[in-house]
């Protein structure tokens, strides 16, 4: 980044009093282009790594003795049902294991199931078909989109069949008058979006699994991401979903209205349910107009007292445009330097950093809040160094030490993640005191004789949202034993939510009790019971 | 309107060549001052005559023989379990009819109930009691709000007990860094704007009813409005509902947290239920800061088309600082113009006007993008006519011909209210085969021999929300029979919504197959006798 205009030499104010003169040479550069990012997650230092079966690493989870096991005939009825050859991975009757393995194991490489089968629906029609014959024979099923969650949610514990949306893969249709989008459940978001780019437009959605994960498995994992600041969670954007429930019924409630108030929102409880009660198939979205312009900054902040002055700032000053407040600690920061050897954006080192993205219709407007706010902070020495990307490959770079520290992670070994929300005052206190606690029980270390190399915490401040990551040279249960329950505990003493954005699967599924009361569990429950009665809705999970 | 300026002075192209120079004396005139609007419905014309017993206009509606009748037990139970004198209206074993009333019809005066009992909780726990009470007793209740809805929900058909809110109406807390706000559900919705007002923040929900609905009415009914454009829907912005159910449950589910991925979004379910499942008690709502700069614009349009047109250069122009865009009718203004003695705010008059509001952080960027927009659509010939309020009167007076259509229509006698949402391209075609229709069966006419006075179409074009309004003399079942179900067939053809915001309540009740296949209706009842096994719970309505 050493082209990108560093503002410490202009704007840090012990150096340079007349920061304007700086800033009006950034404003003639014009608007900038519309930018996107890709961004592949691999774990590298796991890879040849076995993965541990989940029935091993929660040895108290017992299949369950109701559900039927996959016979030849039921395989041959799956066949017969979905015609192609590539709609059925059989293991019952054939040696499928290698094929079969990327559908039993999730990405992080930390669960991993025992099926035999996996079924590749090409319509609602069968899903329903498929669902309807599970129902019937007892045999428990997993729900399974682009399989990039990080909670365990899609892959089976025992043998479920997984059925998987990958071959419903189509966009059905797009208004370019009212920004609707309608497709099926298996289109890749960034499939999606780019598409939509095409058209002017943009999917509200932002999350760095994009080039693999399904907008239908978007949708039933309520994911959040990078846009939720500007446009908000998709239980507003989602107009509408077509779902098949576990008895075969299909439902329809695909409106592409913006305002339809006929009845209950029974939509609502798709989003975000995990597939414990349906498989969506479909899904229509309002999809907002491309912005124009995009601008990203990226600053070195002293404390998280003034991380905290300078997302109020942010508000205030770019308001409307705001589309993304990041936060990122210190030793985030190392671990992406360490792991892509790229040279740091800034000049020195800081405790906190933050990216900040703009996106409006105008890019000079656009500039002229974005200078408003940079001559604010840096004149008041709420920041203490920035740069702000001056092109397409910059923008990218920026985004890169946000949306590395995942991959960044990934090599040191394993990662006990954290998907949590706490009230902005005491969000960062959390690591601090995490940190702290690890620390003290003398779990973090340098050499190899440490089970935990780092305590990072990094996350989507515009949304409460911190990502709590506990980077270990191997998962152990002393480690784990340390920091839960605590820090669900933790978290339920401030009001705040053991999953933000994750979702529970399997992961938090015995901790929902910290963010949900026991009125709030039993509803779930009774729920549940309505829409699956036999329970084979990727069983084990959730609630 | 004299002394705002009028667009066709400068802008329209065949008399004035250069309409730059006329805009930027439009921009020196600065940022606009942070603008409100209060609007309060009456029903004059209507006030004197008596109102119909719903009873007596839905014959076929029975009395449920399963609900018991209120005794003077069950009185002196909710007297001595609510302690004020205040909290209980007594129709039972005094004579308190004239109380009552108000609570027994709507403010269309156009449903009527014979409640003899109206109870006014001030607590969750009052109302938990209150419900488990009437659910073991097999006492039927309808919840009611600020009792402003338009379909009859809100108040009872026979004898339910009326649980209004009007004594919850706490603020709670507000958190100027998140921008949550929770209150009561009994709160005015102005009230609470107001309380926004002082905190630079604004309730992400704007209605006419605004100085007497209850917020808790609003979650209840998912209102729409004028702001849904810009703030997205209730289910996108209510984070968190408190709700009692039908035993007394009480539901908690009031989180303050902008993602939180812990179970089935059960609030969800609350919002636009119209009381049939629950009485929402309180609620936490994200708030926007409020917008800096707020500009209003007045079109006159030649065609149903060039609205469009309009529409989309708006969309495209203003993009986020697009507020509304709404749309009325010629004939709506006439009644408008009738009913105010108002003086029009454009020389000539056309089939078409629209307003164009703009919210946003920075006034001058505002009134460049404004400026763009206008230079454009009048040089192109969209509009044909157009003023741009000047300050906070003019932008009162402006609002005023939008929002003084349902007074107006009000003088008239009765009105036919279809609140519909149709794909924008087919959207004014109702009112016009509508119209027709009602023309060709001999209904339409200026003397007092023709039924109908007047067919109008005005609403949120900006969501794809039409409300078709049918002024008659008098309500009678053979113009009734004109419109339904014929309107609704229209409806169902274009895929649309028979409610688009205000809801089923009793008036849609019987139509919403016309929006919702059977398996969803089916859906819908199953949830509903989960919730409320007895059928307490604003019997009569809704599905």
């Amino acid at each position: 980044m050493s082209s990108a205009r560093n503002l410490s030499v202009a704007l840090r104010r012990a150096r340079v009093p007349k920061p304007r003169c700086f800033i009006q040479t950034i404003v003639s550069r014009g608007p900038s282009r519309v930018a996107t990012r890709t961004f592949s997650v691999t774990s590298a230092a796991n890879a040849t790594k076995e993965i541990k079966y989940t029935s091993n690493a929660y040895p108290n989870l017992k299949r369950d003795p109701k559900f039927a096991e996959i016979t030849a005939e039921d395989v041959k009825f799956f066949q017969e049902l979905l015609g192609s050859q590539s709609a059925v991975i059989d293991g019952v009757t054939t040696d499928a294991a290698d094929d079969i393995e990327p559908f039993n194991s999730d990405w992080m490489r930390k669960y991993r199931g025992h099926t035999t089968l996996v079924l590749k629906p090409q319509t609602k029609e069968e899903v329903s078909k498929v669902l309807k014959y599970c129902n019937d024979k007892k045999l428990a099923v997993v729900p399974q989109g682009g399989n990039t969650g990080l909670v365990g949610g899609s892959v089976p514990v025992f043998d479920e069949i997984v059925i998987n949306t990958s071959r419903m893969n189509k966009i059905r249709s797009f208004d370019e008058g009212s920004g609707v989008l309608v497709a099926d459940a298996g289109v890749i978001l960034e499939v999606a979006d780019q598409y939509l780019a095409e058209r002017d437009h943009l999917f509200p959605l932002d999350l760095g699994a994009k080039g693999s994960c399904h907008i239908g498995g978007n949708a039933a994992t309520n994911a959040g991401g990078l846009r939720l600041l500007r446009y908000g969670s998709l239980h507003g954007n989602i107009l509408g979903v077509e779902a098949v429930l576990a008895d075969g019924t299909i439902v329809n409630s695909l409106s592409t209205l913006r305002k339809n108030n006929t009845g209950y929102d029974l939509k609502q409880l798709f989003v975000g349910s995990e597939g414990t009660i349906g498989i969506i198939t479909g899904l229509s979205i309002l999809c907002p107009p491309r912005p124009k312009a995009v601008n990203v900054a990226y600053f070195g902040v002293e404390s998280y007292e003034q991380v905290r002055q300078a997302h109020k700032e942010a508000k205030s000053h770019l308001s409307e445009i705001l589309s993304a407040f990041e936060l990122m600690d210190g030793r985030s920061q190392q671990l992406v330097h360490q792991s892509t050897g790229n040279k740091y954006p800034l000049e020195g080192e800081y405790p906190f950093y933050c990216v900040v993205e703009t996106s409006g219709s105008n890019g000079e407007h656009d500039m002229a809040k974005l200078e408003s706010f940079l001559e604010h902070i840096m004149g008041e020495g709420i920041v203490a160094d920035g740069v702000l990307a001056q092109d397409e490959t910059q923008f990218q770079s920026i985004w890169r030490w946000r949306e590395g520290i995942t991959e960044a992670l990934s090599h040191l070994g394993g990662t006990y993640k954290y998907d949590v929300s706490i009230p902005l005052p005491e969000l960062y206190q959390l690591v601090e005191d995490c940190r702290e606690r690890l620390t003290k029980l003398g779990f973090v270390g340098e050499d190899d004789s440490f089970p935990v190399r780092a305590v990072v915490g990094y996350g989507h401040m515009g949304d409460s949202n911190l990502h709590l990551n506990i980077a270990v040279r191997e998962y152990s249960k002393e480690v784990e034993k340390a920091i839960e329950p605590w820090v669900y505990e933790w978290i339920q003493k401030r009001s705040g939510s053991i999953s933000a954005e994750h979702g529970l699967g399997i992961a938090k599924k015995e901790f929902i009790g910290y963010s949900q009361d026991e009125t709030m569990v039993k509803l779930m429950k009774q729920l549940k019971d309505l829409y699956d009665p036999n329970g084979i809705m990727n069983p084990y999970k959730y609630i």
